[in-house]
């Protein structure tokens, strides 16, 4: 399971300092919705240069642009600004979505279909996307056992998707269930940039991860 | 019925050229998603300002920016910015809808909620949101009669819903058909940027409304 730490609601400068505060344990750094509306494509690029420039350690660069319409063009300036990933929303045409699958396979690069508010049929018409990774947003407020039913219960429903990401409010304490369930990203926002010590907070996550598998 | 023009898929540059080509008989000038992504809520500062400096006729601003959550942030950073419309989309959770809406209430400023992918049911639940503007998608290569089709059965399967716009490749010869229809904004986009002579295509559409009001 992969650690991915989301950066969303800050300035670009706090947005560096962050990345080169979680860049030694996360396997990603999601540049947050917030930062590309706010900043654009130099958010991407900035955080890009930063992890390039000084030989230090290199995560995957993730560009939550959640793509409604023109996904073609909006991968292309995503991948070309810099990022591994890029994210279309499930609820999106599905002509959209296959659009931006296109692009990150020509250009070999990942795609995120994020799967807030997209019903259950068109989750199913979207799992022949088979490089894709299918991210299920958490109940934020829901007991732990939860998370494992849910995560059970979209395998069952959708066998033919393999490649999962979780989010939505993450908490240490659910790592070890999460952990034992086949999922390959889990995304972490607040709870690690919002720490006091935002570095201690990324190594304790990642910990909790490698300690559980 | 108010002209639109979308400003999509060009630098900022073309862009700001753009707005001074329309703006003389746009009422609404908009910030595409393509400008708002490549270059973040700075699109929007600089149209803003271009428009406001000179003394010259000022149409308002739509920020195109396709909400899809955290409504509060995304369409406070966009009225912070200069829009006076800000975007969200109907298929995103109501409780984000319904964030943006009482951002704009608050702020006195418009919203637009973008159709596009949105179920029946969905659109239902919003209609009592009565000082938003509901963008309807036109089928771009359908017949001039399919538009009044699809506007008229609109208003009957949603009479609360007062204030409409249309958008999806509006050409010059629907214009008559359209301004027949209780519809307050067309979006025209590529049929007046992307013409020879931008200026000319503008005011064409321009007094074809009148023409037919």
């Amino acid at each position: 399971m992969n650690l991915q730490v989301a950066i969303d609601r800050v300035s670009l400068d706090r947005a560096l300092h962050l990345v080169g505060e979680v860049r030694a344990v996360a396997d990603i750094i999601e540049v947050g919705t917030s930062l590309t509306k706010d900043y654009g494509m130099e958010s991407i690029r900035w955080i890009r240069r930063l992890l390039d420039e000084d030989g230090g350690r290199r995560p995957k660069v993730l560009a939550d642009i959640k793509t409604m319409d023109e996904g073609a063009y909006e991968f292309e300036a995503a991948y070309a600004a810099g990022a591994d990933y890029a994210t279309v929303m499930g609820a999106a045409a599905r002509a959209t979505v296959e659009a931006c699958y296109g692009v990150a396979q020509a250009r070999e690069r990942d795609i995120l279909i994020d799967l807030l508010e997209t019903s259950p049929e068109r989750i199913a018409a979207l799992q022949g996307l088979q490089n894709a990774v299918f991210c299920i947003h958490l109940p934020k407020d829901g007991p732990a056992s939860d998370i494992v039913a849910k995560v059970n219960e979209f395998c069952q429903a959708y066998p033919g998707i393999e490649r999962i990401a979780v989010a939505g409010g993450v908490t240490l304490d659910q790592v070890p269930l999460l952990a034992k369930l086949p999922i390959e990203v889990c995304i972490v926002g607040s709870a690690v940039t919002g720490a006091d010590n935002v570095r201690l907070a990324a190594e304790t996550f990642a910990a909790a991860m490698k300690g559980a598998r």
